[in-house]
C-alpha cells in the first residue's frame, strides 16, 4: 500500500513508529502493535504500527523522527507499507517462556531484532521474565554476551595492558571508580572507565566526574583523552557499545529483575577493548547482595565468562553494610574523591581503592608484588592527584579545582541523635532514598554527608546527618523521609534492638532500591 | 501541574493515554510509560503518560478519546496532572515472578488495576508469562476467577434450570454450539449463549450465527429474547463481563500462551448466571489438546472450579483429530448447521451434540434418563429445528431461512487427490490456515467444503476439498497453501507414512494455531 508521509513528533525511546489510519490498517488486516515492512525510495525497514482516526487521514503515514531518520524520508514523500509477518525471534522467544535453552543462533536473532526495534514490550517482556525465572546457563550467558557486542559498536583504544573497572552497585557513597582511575594509571597501565548516570541511585560515577570536567565525548575524543592521560572517566550513554542493553534496561527497570547483569557488564567491558578486569562486588545486608556465599558464586561466573570473552577478570568481595565514605551526591562525592586523592579522604574509601587497584596491579604484573601496598603509595605519594590533574585537564576541566571550590546545596538541615550509644547499623537503600528525595542526582548540589558510621559513639544531641538541597521543600521533604526510615540506627547494644523491622498488617510500598548497573 | 486539554484521536484499545510535553514531563520528573494522577473538575483517574515535543505544547495536555470519556473532558478544559506512584499490584506481579502464591486480595488488585488500565504492557507480560511458567494453583484459580466476575458485569436472566455450554475450541468447522443450544431450549431448559468472533480460527460461533440472525445485543434485549425463545446465540464481546479478559488475550496472543484458560471461561460463565454447564475438549494431535490424559487433568480442573464458584459442571472429551462436519468457514458452517437440524446433517456432529447435550440432560434430571437419546429425539423430531427458528425470530433473522438461501464464495476451486488409497489423517490446524487464507471470517463466504475424512476410501482424480472465496487472489493463496500443507493425508497404508513430517535444516516459521476461547 502506497502511503503518503507526514512526519509526527512522538517520543518513544528511539522506536520507529508507524501511525496508519484505521482504513488503511483495517483494509491490511494490520491491529496496533503489528508489524509492517515499510520500503522508502533506497531503504526499507520493519516498524511496529499504532493506529489512528484522526492523526493521519487515509493515504497518509503518521511517521515519528526515529522512523524519518531511518528511512531517509522527509514530509509528502512516498512509501510503501505491507504486512510483515512475526520475527523468527520471537518463536525463540516463546521457546525460553517453555523453559528450553536457546544457543547462539537463536540468542543472536533475538539480540538483533532487540536493537533493530522489531519487538513489541509485551514480547520483550516476556523474554526478560522467563529470563529472570529459569536463569541462564553459561553458554546461553556467553551468547547473550557476543551477539550484545556484534550488534554494538567496538572501540580500539590506544595503549598496552589495557585495564578496566566495575563495580555492581548497591552502595551509596561509593566513589571508588574516580579514585581507583588515577591510581592505576599512575601505575602506567591504560584505563578507559566509562560510567553511567544514576537510574535509580543519588549519583553516578558520570555524575560526579563531571563536577570537574565534562564526561560527554564521541569515540575519537575519548582516545584524544587516552593519549594524554592513558585514562579516562567518561559518560558510556552514547557510545552505543551495547545498544540492545539499553533497551532491556527499560523492560528490566520498572520489573526491578536483572536476569542479564552478567552479559550487560562484560559486553560492554569486551566493547572497549579491556583485557584485565577487576568487579567490585559490595556485599552486606542492605546492598545488592547479601552474602560472601551469593558473591562468591557471581564471582565464579564472572570469572568464567571472562575466559570466554577474552578478559581476565577478578573480583572483589567488598564490605557493603554502609556507604563508603561520608558523602552522597554528585558535588559532595566529587569533593571527597578529590580529598582522597588529596590524602584527606576516609579510611574505607582509600582501604577500598588500594585493594582493588592492588588486584589489578598483581594481574597485571609478571613477578610477585604486593598491588595494594603498590596502590597505597601512588596515591600518598600524589602521583595518582597529579594523574587526575592530567584526566581532568585532558577532558577539558580545571585541574587546579579543590574541593573547597565545589558548591554544594545553599541549603542544609542536621539530624541529630535522640539517644546516646554507638551505630547499631545504617541502611545503604534508605540513605539512597533520602539523598534521591532531597534532589540528587539533577540537583548536582544535594544530597547528604553521614556524621557517624557503624560502630562510632554517639551521644545525645551528635549530628548523625547533614543533608543538603538547594529547594527547602525537598529538604523538608528528605527531613520526613529520615524519620521514617531511621537511616542510622543508635543504641546501647544489640540486645536492645532484637527487634529489626516491623511488618506492619498493612505493607507500606516502599520502593527504596533498584538495579543500577 | 494545571494543563489544558487537547483531545488526540488515538486508537489504543480502550486505554486512556495522556500525551505531555517534553518540557512539562522533565518538570514532573516522568518519563515515557510513567503513571499519573489526572483530576478534572469531578472526576479523577490513573493514566499511563507518553511524551511529545510537538504533538501537544507546553501547557497541554493530549488526550485520547477514551480518556476523554472517562474524565468527562474535552477541548479547552482544565486537569491537574501529578505524578503517581507505582500501583502496589505491581509489586504482587513481581511476586509471582519470585514464584510466590498470590491470595484473592492480590489477584484482586491486579485485576482491578487490569480493567482500570493502569499497568503497562512489560507488567502484564511479566504476569502472564510468570503464570504460564509456574502454572496457578486451584486457589489462585478461584481467586483469579472471582475477582474477574467481580470487575465485570453480572447477567440476572429469566428462566429457571439456566445451562450452558462452552467448547474451548481447537476443531475447524465445528459447529456444536448452533445444534446444541435449539436441542437443549427445545427440552425446555433455559441457555442464554455468548460466544466469541474469530480470532485465530476461520469462523466463530457469533460469526456463524450472524449469517442467520443479528447477533449484537445489550443486556436488556438478550433477556427479552431469552423471554421469547428460552434460548439466543449471540456475541458475548461488549457485555463486558470479565473485562480484565480483553486485556489479557491482548497479551497472550502475541506470546501464544493461555495461562489464564480455566478462569476466562468459567467467570463469564458465573457472570451470565449458568447452573449447569457442560464443557467440550476436543482431543488429538492437531487439537489444543493431544491425549485423552491431559483433557481428563484439565476437565477434573474445571469440575472442581466449577463447584468452587457453584456452577455444575461436566465435561465430554470429543474425538478432535479432524474437523467437526464438512463445512469450514462461517456461511458454509451456517448452512451445516440448517441442515444438521432439519435431519440432513453430518453424523459425527448429530453424534457430537448428541453426546454432549446429552450430558446437561442428565446433570440436570432428578431421575435417571438417557441423555444422548433424548437429545437425538428432539433433533430428528424436528423439535430442535423448530426451536431454531423460534431463536433466529426473536434475534431478528427471517426464521425460514434455508440452507440454500445462505451465499457462499462467488469463485471456487477443487482439489483432487493425486493418489488413490484413504484418507490416514487430517490436519487441524493447517484445515484452519488454508480457509483463513481464502478470507475466513471476514470474507463470510469464504472458507471450505472437506470432501473426504478419516478413513475414507479415495480413488486417484476424487474431490478432497472445494475451496470458496469471493477474492481469485485469495483463492488462489489459499490452493499454495494446500500444496505446502497437504492437509488431508492420502495413501495406501500407515506404513507407507511412516514418515509423520520433516524437519528441514531451517525451519520454517509456520504460525497456524494459537489460542481461542
Amino acid at each position: 500500500m502506497k502511503l503518503i508521509v507526514k512526519p509526527i513528533e512522538f517520543e518513544t525511546g528511539g522506536k520507529p513508529i508507524l501511525i496508519m489510519n484505521k482504513q488503511d490498517a483495517e483494509f491490511l488486516g494490520l491491529h496496533s502493535s503489528d508489524r509492517v515492512l515499510i520500503k522508502s525510495k533506497k531503504k526499507k525497514i520493519i516498524s511496529i504500527i499504532d493506529i489512528s482516526d484522526k492523526l493521519v487521514s487515509p493515504g497518509e503515514a503518521g511517521a515519528n523522527i526515529d522512523l524519518c531518520t531511518r528511512l531517509n524520508i522527509a514530509l509528502g514523500h512516498s512509501i510503501d507499507v505491507v504486512a510483515a509477518g512475526t520475527p523468527e525471534s520471537v518463536r525463540f522467544i516463546k521457546e525460553k517462556i517453555q523453559g528450553r535453552r536457546l544457543n547462539y543462533k537463536k540468542i543472536k536473532a533475538i539480540i538483533e531484532d532487540v536493537v533493530e526495534r522489531h519487538l513489541t514490550d509485551v514480547e520483550l517482556s516476556a523474554f526478560i521474565t522467563s529470563l529472570s525465572i529459569y536463569g541462564m546457563s553459561m553458554d546461553e550467558t556467553e551468547s547473550l554476551s557476543k551477539a550484545m557486542i556484534q550488534t554494538g559498536k567496538k572501540i580500539k583504544l590506544p595503549g598496552k595492558k589495557l585495564v578496566d573497572k566495575h563495580g555492581i552497585g548497591g552502595c551509596s557513597g561509593d566513589t571508588t571508580s574516580m579514585v581507583l582511575v588515577p591510581t592505576v594509571a599512575a601505575a602506567g597501565l591504560t584505563i578507559a572507565k566509562t560510567s553511567s548516570r544514576a537510574i535509580t541511585s543519588p549519583a553516578g560515577t558520570a555524575d560526579k566526574m563531571e563536577i570537574l570536567a565534562p564526561v560527554e565525548f564521541k569515540i575519537d575524543e575519548i582516545k584524544k583523552i587516552i593519549k594524554k592521560a592513558n585514562a579516562c572517566l567518561v559518560w558510556g550513554g552514547t557510545l552505543d557499545l551495547a545498544p540492545a542493553d539499553d533497551t532491556f534496561v527499560k523492560i528490566e527497570y520498572p520489573l526491578s529483575i536483572d536476569p542479564l547483569m552478567l552479559p550487560s557488564i562484560m559486553s560492554k567491558k569486551k566493547a572497549m577493548g579491556s583485557k584485565y578486569l577487576v568487579i567490585d562486588m559490595p556485599t552486606g545486608r542492605g546492598a545488592k547482595i547479601k552474602t560472601v556465599g551469593a558473591a562468591t558464586s557471581l564471582a565464579y561466573d564472572f570469572i568464567e565468562l571472562g575466559k570466554r570473552l577474552g578478559i581476565h577478570t577478578a573480583c572483589g568481595i567488598t564490605y557493603g553494610e554502609q556507604p563508603i565514605g561520608y558523602r552522597i551526591g554528585p558535588a559532595l562525592e566529587a569533593q571527597e574523591a578529590l580529598l582522597t586523592l588529596k590524602g584527606n579522604g576516609p579510611k574505607d574509601l582509600l582501604e577500598k581503592v588500594a585493594s582493588l587497584a592492588g588486584i589489578l596491579f598483581e594481574m597485571v604484573a609478571k613477578n610477585h608484588i604486593d598491588g595494594k601496598k603498590h596502590a597505597l603509595y601512588l596515591i600518598k605519594s600524589g602521583k595518582a592527584y597529579k594523574k587526575m590533574k592530567q584526566i581532568i585537564e585532558a577532558q577539558g576541566g580545571d585541574p587546579n579545582i579543590k574541593p573547597s571550590d565545589i558548591e554544594v546545596g545553599k541549603k542544609h538541615v542536621y539530624v541529630r541523635s535522640n539517644k546516646s550509644g554507638f551505630v547499631l547499623w545504617t541502611k545503604n537503600a534508605e540513605i539512597a532514598a533520602i539523598a534521591r528525595e532531597a534532589g540528587a542526582p539533577k540537583d548536582k548540589g544535594a544530597g547528604l554527608i553521614i556524621n557517624k558510621k557503624n560502630g562510632d559513639k554517639v551521644k545525645k544531641g551528635d549530628i548523625l546527618l547533614i543533608i543538603y538541597s538547594n529547594n527547602s521543600a525537598k529538604l523538608d521533604s528528605a527531613l520526613k523521609l529520615v524519620k521514617e526510615y531511621e537511616p542510622i540506627v543508635v543504641g546501647k547494644s544489640y540486645e536492645e534492638r532484637l527487634l529489626l523491622s516491623k511488618v506492619p498488617a498493612k505493607i507500606p510500598h516502599k520502593r527504596i532500591f533498584l538495579l543500577e548497573r
